[in-house]
């Protein structure tokens, strides 16, 4: 295993795509810690080039299959496509729902393509952070997409999506309402609508519903209208079209500056993970907390003999103090 | 709308068990900011009795019905309840989807209980943070149970469920797989499991292979061995035990000691919620961050001059130098 001295080689093999580089690296990236921020310190400049496509869905609408036919289609189209899967869903288990099982079969022994699934969980937005390292990995590594599948519920789900650049939501004729009605509350975020499994009964019903909520909502995105796609990902029907509209969606950010703010959006959300992050393991760490003392403040709380707003401040003033800075106090006392 | 002056006399009226307080209460903790603290600073002292129950579960298990009759068994044995059903999946639109709609017109009119949504946005961690102080809010009015309902998919759930002293999980026969697999990542939150629908085709086949899960995994959660109840909510069939079970889950968890322990990691997983929100406002407020620097720095992190971590480190020891340190280090250059 590299020491952090050999990180750069070890990230220049990622750069050339070295499959078992991509593939340790996005361990490290799991793992979290200082392996994983050094890596990403390594290959941050070379994360520009790939184009981030996120889709999420209610449970049941078919993601994996849409995932796997549009990874075809790029690959069609001589494109190279890095896939991760994300899921929020599994904080203890640690084993990934969402399924390279069955799509595995499909497009394995392809050097173009790769895929991984990602269940991270730890400290509170531990997965949303490795997400985002494993997308720029992915980036870094060369392919021309990168796409992030999750299941559309939740914040976490949410934070994720807000890495792509261009966002499908998946529906599906004929689930109950209430799955669908887990769609309304991320049917904001979509630049495209797919209706998947477009050959069932009451297709033409759904489609017709989400273009009414579209009208009604005036959905534009800052200039945009989604559009809504009709897929049989089963039987790769409508995803050549799919694609187009994502390449349409592409053309337009680009030319209308949209690219940018959502560049900045990105940056913004990640940095402030990070900061987040970062104050999370200073609170456990005894070089700025006095061993013990969280867990006694922690105490009081629980008692009801603090406020957990009182708590909070005074152990992020704390944790926030810089160890030179607290020697300073130290030597004055 | 009373001043923060006022505020005691406002947390008064809500200790009292007001409904207009209790319900303004908890707009103020929705909207989050000074009010919401400042009342949470008043309240946190009387929150000690209400005994929380967290219910999760797939979408269409049905525990909004669950809840209700759960609701109505608590008010047969002369308890009072606080129910916060609480919504993750709706980022932007605002609307709960998880529904007082139905259920008002079975329980309203009834002082003993108090119902209400909650859908709030905005900063990383906010909801978690709403809920928290709405659960201390119910308990301070004198309620004798409060009940936090919500949708069992991602990391934001299983936070709020983290708050729960006993936690139930949802299923129902004949779901799909892919709706049943969300149960996977949640199996291990739960205290007890509850087959609703249990009148359906398949039900014993649920209660079975839950039962063939728990002992595989022997699910022995700190020296509880959670119990699988069958229930059909809908005609009040086993709810009565439910609550027993609920009952007999408390009576261990204060025998065995296992109570503290838990109050203690609720108490921290807040604690440290509040510092992370801390940490947010702190980023964009002009005396820890000069005006624009966040969106400078953000701009370099877009375009790939600066890396991610470099900038939340830089923006983390900025946000976190005090005001007073801020001045010295100035009034010293």
């Amino acid at each position: 295993m590299p020491l952090p001295a050999d990180i750069h080689s070890f990230a220049l093999a990622i750069r050339f795509g070295s499959i078992r580089a991509v593939s340790r690296g996005l361990s490290w990236i799991e793992a979290g810690g200082e392996r994983a921020e050094a890596l990403s310190e390594s290959l941050y400049r070379y994360t520009k080039n790939a184009y981030v496509i996120g889709v999420t869905g209610a449970p049941g609408s078919g993601k994996s299959t849409l995932v796997t036919a549009l990874v075809k289609e790029m690959r069609t189209r001589s494109f190279t496509v890095g896939v991760l899967a994300v899921d929020p869903s599994s904080p203890f288990s640690g084993g990934a729902i969402l399924g390279d099982r069955i799509r595995m079969n499909d497009i394995s022994g392809d050097d173009g393509v790769f895929i991984r699934s990602m269940a991270t969980r730890g400290v509170l937005g531990g997965l949303c952070r490795a997400a985002a390292d494993g997308v720029d990995l992915l980036s870094a590594s060369g392919k021309d997409y990168v796409i992030v599948e999750t299941v559309g519920v939740g914040q976490d789900e949410v934070d994720i999506m807000r890495l792509a650049h261009t966002t499908l939501v998946v529906s599906v004729p004929g689930l109950g309402d209430d799955v669908q009605a887990l769609k309304a509350g991320i049917i904001e975020i979509a630049d495209i609508h797919v209706v998947n499994k477009a050959d069932r009964e009451g297709a033409n019903r759904t489609i017709a519903e989400l273009q009414a909520l579209l009208a009604m909502k005036m959905a534009v995105k800052n200039g945009w209208n989604p559009p809504v796609v009709a897929c049989v990902a089963m039987h790769n029907t409508g995803i050549s079209e799919l694609l187009d509209e994502i390449e349409r969606h592409r053309i337009f950010l680009k030319n209308s500056g949209e690219m940018n703010k959502q560049l900045r959006m990105i940056a913004e959300s990640r940095v402030l993970n990070i900061a987040q992050n970062l104050l999370a393991q200073r609170l456990v760490d005894p070089s700025h907390c006095p061993d013990g003392l969280l867990a006694k403040q922690i105490e009081r709380v629980a008692r009801r003999e603090l406020s957990p707003y009182r708590c909070a401040k005074d152990l992020f003033e704390r944790a926030a103090t810089s160890n030179a800075e607290q020697e300073r106090l130290s030597s004055n006392v």
